[in-house]
């Protein structure tokens, strides 16, 4: 099934030195324009304006994830486990660089408002009328679904599922370094080769020599520290924020029958909750920054302020609160509205319950979206969930804290400052 | 003049750890429009295609810049040379903070197409009706003219000039270190610290201590293998024809009087050759990368397949040529426009006067252009042009080698390969 | 009382990049031959038996305490902390650098054997007839004195102390990041210069802001995972127990009245348990290991086995047991006995209480040992312990995990397995 | 012939991350005596006392070289190039892993000063009667006979003697990564992954694909980087000549029938010029300073000065001269002598020709000493000296450049510098 190249294509990456693609099948996936579109579309959406560094794409990242699983079959082949489906690299291989394919721009913040799915754009054009589809059609006519079965979680040999989706999976682990190396935090550094020589396919499952507990910890510590330092920094929350006000604003206009100065079929597409794959695929970063740029000049002034706050990063301020204090925030809408604010665009609260994160926790939930939990193989062959051997893990696992943060414009508040309560002055530090 | 800030501020960043600002004026610049717009310029242009993790902008670069210079600076002040003259701190600083502040996207290209000037634009942006100017202003009312003075090489202290402007500048040093760190190739890497180390202010120029001389090798080389590995790799010279290719086409079609389907002031403005400050402020990469999205869809067949060949990334295919066939060029020509293919598009010629290089040269050139030499300071206080006392720079010095190669699109040549002359077919490789 | 070099001296230090020496005395102390004999004593005593890259000396890492404590007094100074006494940065500069001058060769197995304490020693260098004195003195008569009661723990200013000495201090730091580099683990990173950066002088106390707590957590956590990946590794403790049986079986040959074919003065002070300072200072790794070169040849079959499994890396086997087992470790004593060995120096069994460790543990100890808490300090200038605001910490604070191994001579053993019970044969997987 | 492990044996190693042993012999090699023995000999002399990170020892050097020996063949033989003799993979481990075993301490000062030679130790030490020898017997009798005379260069398949020995071999790419890794100067990194991707087997030898010319070049570069800033600093040359003096000195006195208070057979050996091998095999570093440190109180003057002066680091002070003037030379020494000072002992010079040094040279000699030139192979298999090709190289083959330095004790001439000439204090600065 795997046609492999007359001299194997190695691309440059600064995480993992070199990527390697030995398989034509490979090599054509990346080629498409589907595949192509990722450069257009960030890694970490808003983040580079708390992080400059952080400009790099889905695309690098992709290939990334297909690196580590490439990297992770060959150990398995190497030491000739047999508990590995050596019939499955391909389609492992394929689903490993496809995971994404189906993000848009700033994926987190459109599905919030417009409650798109990108797991569903990504079977979408893995299954529909696309080159990805053509060229995996190329292998089997049923290799598309195949595919999209891995990605769905559905496939039915769930070590083939797990490369791709689980607690310590390619996916985890390559965005972990690369967005630790283009932030430039320190603190994503895990000793990934080590980890990559632990891994042992087992009954079905790929499991952790019990010797590699130690890497194991380091790597879920480092995932501790990236969540609170760089994916929930308060500085890219409010770049999140501002950012879902301008689609909230613009979806609003639409339906108000608002005629914008400047529109684009896939926009409008969004806007109105039907956009075709056709369109879907138009839509990049790009599009949404020139649609910004020019609703800068709209006549909506909500609209056109959010725009520019958003392109010269001028957000919101964060003012953290100790607690939850419902009955002030009935209140600070209250006065919002008398100096002339808008309590539904002008402020907004993030509470923990917007960022639920376990640095690991064992175990699956009810809703069976939880993943598989990481198990140790000791010298007897015995499995073990890993945080009843780890101290440090049993310590760390289901840990949750949360902030609660208010987010607001201080450039509109302050001339105001002199009507708000005293209450509310001290709670912003005003 | 300088105003600290009560608490410095401190960006992440991947190259140099971390940027210090400590002064006022400083952090009102970085917070400018014209200077987030940076952001979306990308320091490397079309590189990306070529290295996926090349998408650092120029944003990130000013920054780099202007760290270099704060560190020089710091150092002379912390020995006490008595020939740095200490008033200019805040003038050399902002002058490395916004010397790149003109650059518009896709920089090189753009000005091969539309003679536009960087460095025209960035004096217009310093000292046109723009928050750079303001905040420059609250400075002292002559400020934005010493500004724009200095990054124009025009400032009546050529030390200063110098910091930012010379064979080894605070510019140079970042993009160095800057470009190989995204690209992830390795050999961008010189020991700035120690450069740093043995600078000195001498007299009204900045010379390196003798001690130091094998680390300005190191530098030069570096600067070497960056050329050749990375700002000439033959796919990003490919990427730029394509680029430059389409903004011919579309200006050509404007000025026949054709009429897109997409269309946008600033790109209107540049297409007829009188794009004001405001549009020019406006245009980004994003814009020109919407631009080529719609364009796509275009009528114009050449301007579509230009279009969709950059976004998909299905460039034009180069081979080498053993030297310039002038008459072997006239007759592929010829046998272009036999097969279909329009000669003025479908091919290009790259010589090695299109990439003019010098690792090192010293010694000024009749135009004034060229930038003054590295030279050594010795114990005996006695300053040595470095080639005299090198023999590695004094080898490489003036070393000029260019390759020529043509490019053209392979997919539109091969299906009419057996129309061509073997001569043509034997140097394609086909 | 500092007196400033003419220009400052550099050290290239892989770990620091530069180390710099701006003072005449650091300089003249670094120059004596009591400094310069730490060259001659490894860091990590025997784990270069493990980590083949582990052989860098006492020297390097006592001019990287010097650097670190030099850049927090600068910080300091830099940003104008009054609650830093100013008069003392030549005093801490000192105690940082010689406060591990009093370490012997493999210190701490020395100290098990011999009941010698490498801080009595350096007290004694610092006061005795020593090049150091003489520098130190020039300084001022009661110099010595007061360097010697900072390495002590017993000077005044308990902020001068901590420096040195302190669960976050300059020694930790510097020792995290070179043990980590040497070995080639690549756990021992954590972000140093983001720690130098929030730490602040208060009320005579050293404390972190509290924006730098996840920067605490990522330096405790790379403390736990050096402890457990490095310092307590099985083949060291191996090593360690190797090389004490040697110091145990010359000191007990030597009381008995044995004629060594080779001895020297230094030595035989140690093995009498009367040393003097000019035959400690003698006294390094060099030497010890020619004497056990030599050793090799005794006549005392216990005494060259030792040394030669020592010198020739054939250390004891270990095996981890379930838990301790006393009625067993009797049996396996009487078996021992049986197959000829000697279970006073063929077996030794290391328990979690002989490497009591503690990731962090807040609130001092009875017997004063304990070193003081790290304390945030927030924007309202409120102290608080660490663990208090850091679920992380309060999870590993205290957490105490210890295995049993049991060492013996493999070789020595095997040949007589069939004699050994079942159960020993069992439990020793034999 | 290769018994492969039944599990892989890994070393961590700060160069090359992990070192991979899978195969029995290659495992036993490493435990015998002589080959731990390295562990005692440092891999770059007497360079430790100019950078104090220098430590490492020949024995990780040696792991290294057999590490990158290792990727190349496995290299080789993922791409089934023909060219490659599989059955030479365990030879040329072997001789990889051995080709330093018969190193002494401080060997090129031992070597100039008792014309002892390494290389042949390092065949006495395979063929002699050694564990060494009796592991490679264990493969085949003939076996030690093979590795010695591919150690000697005199195998009959040059492929495999330039593995280990040629201008790019497995030991200069490991040293210069591991000199510049330990020292902690960044001059000495290159692409290794790069260069191990473009080697091919070709028609008996090893040569490089043309693409990867410029990473060559890079290596090159750091060569010469490395010699000028490392191997040829002016301190360790001074640390040099203070240790041949000790050796001389210790020499002439053990000839004139000179009673030490201190010494041990393998010294005597050496000083007779008669050592045996069981006697050099017990010879390290460690005798050596045990040695020097006991000479300190010899009766002899200059022995002890001279010894004192190795171990505290009190080295010779040296002067850069413009240029060999034998004239002033004769009479700086009668100068010396009026002063009280030894000529022979009291001063050195050091001349280019003592340092001869190419970075690299095409080309054979007539000795037949030079090893095979670079050769790049391009898409038409022809192979092209790498100088002709890339200008870079071409501009610093043979390249030569030395420096005069004379050496002294500064202190013995410091208090007599009235009663020298003008001539010599000008020259030398006093």
């Amino acid at each position: 099934m795997l046609t492999q190249l007359q001299e194997e294509k190695v691309f440059k990456d600064p995480v993992h030195h070199s990527i390697y693609v030995q398989d034509m099948t490979i090599w054509k996936l990346i080629n498409t324009p589907e595949f192509q579109r990722l450069r257009r579309i960030r890694q970490l959406g808003t983040s580079y304006l708390t992080f400059h560094g952080a400009e790099h794409s889905r695309f690098s990242h992709s290939l990334g994830v297909y690196e580590i699983t490439r990297k992770i079959i060959s150990q398995f082949e190497r030491n000739g486990f047999t508990d590995w489906p050596q019939e499955e690299k391909l389609l492992s291989l394929c689903a490993a660089l496809l995971h994404d394919v189906g993000h848009g721009p700033f994926s987190h913040s459109l599905e919030q408002i417009f409650h798109t799915d990108h797991e569903q754009w990504t079977c979408d054009i893995i299954l529909g009328q696309t080159e990805v589809n053509r060229v995996l059609r190329d292998v089997d006519p049923q290799f598309p679904d195949k595919v999209a079965s891995v990605i769905c979680k559905k496939y039915e040999k769930p070590i083939v599922v797990s490369l791709v989706s689980s607690q310590m999976d390619a996916d985890r682990m390559d965005y972990l370094l690369r967005d630790a190396y283009f932030t430039g935090v320190n603190y994503g550094t895990f000793d990934l080769d080590r980890i990559l020589r632990v891994l042992r396919p087992y009954k079905g499952k790929i499991v952790v020599k019990e010797s590699g507990m130690h890497a194991v910890e380091d790597y879920l510590m480092s995932r501790y520290q990236m969540y609170w330092q760089v994916y929930f920094h308060p500085v890219t929350r409010s770049s999140e924020i501002v950012l879902r006000q301008i689609l909230r604003r613009a979806s609003e206009l639409h339906k108000e029958g608002y005629e914008f100065g400047f529109m684009l079929p896939p926009i409008r597409g969004l806007l109105e909750g039907s956009i075709s794959l056709r369109h879907y695929l138009k839509l990049d970063e790009a599009m949404l920054q020139t649609a910004f740029g020019q609703w800068q000049e709209e006549k909506d002034e909500l609209l056109s302020d959010l725009c520019g706050r958003f392109l010269n990063r001028q957000l919101y301020k964060y003012v953290q609160l100790e607690q939850q204090d419902s009955s002030w925030l009935d209140e600070i809408k209250q006065e919002w509205r008398q100096i002339g604010l808008n309590p539904d665009y002008h402020m907004e609260v993030d509470t923990p319950m917007d960022s639920p994160y376990d640095v690991y926790k064992p175990g699956t939930l009810p809703d069976g979206k939880e993943k598989p939990p990481i198990l140790l193989l000791d010298d007897q062959e015995q499995l073990t969930e890993i945080s009843v051997k780890s101290d440090i893990i049993q310590s760390i696992a289901g840990l949750q804290r949360g902030k609660y943060y208010i987010y607001y414009p201080e450039e509109n508040v302050l001339p105001h400052a002199h009507k708000l309560s005293s209450d509310t002055r001290k709670k912003l530090s005003i």
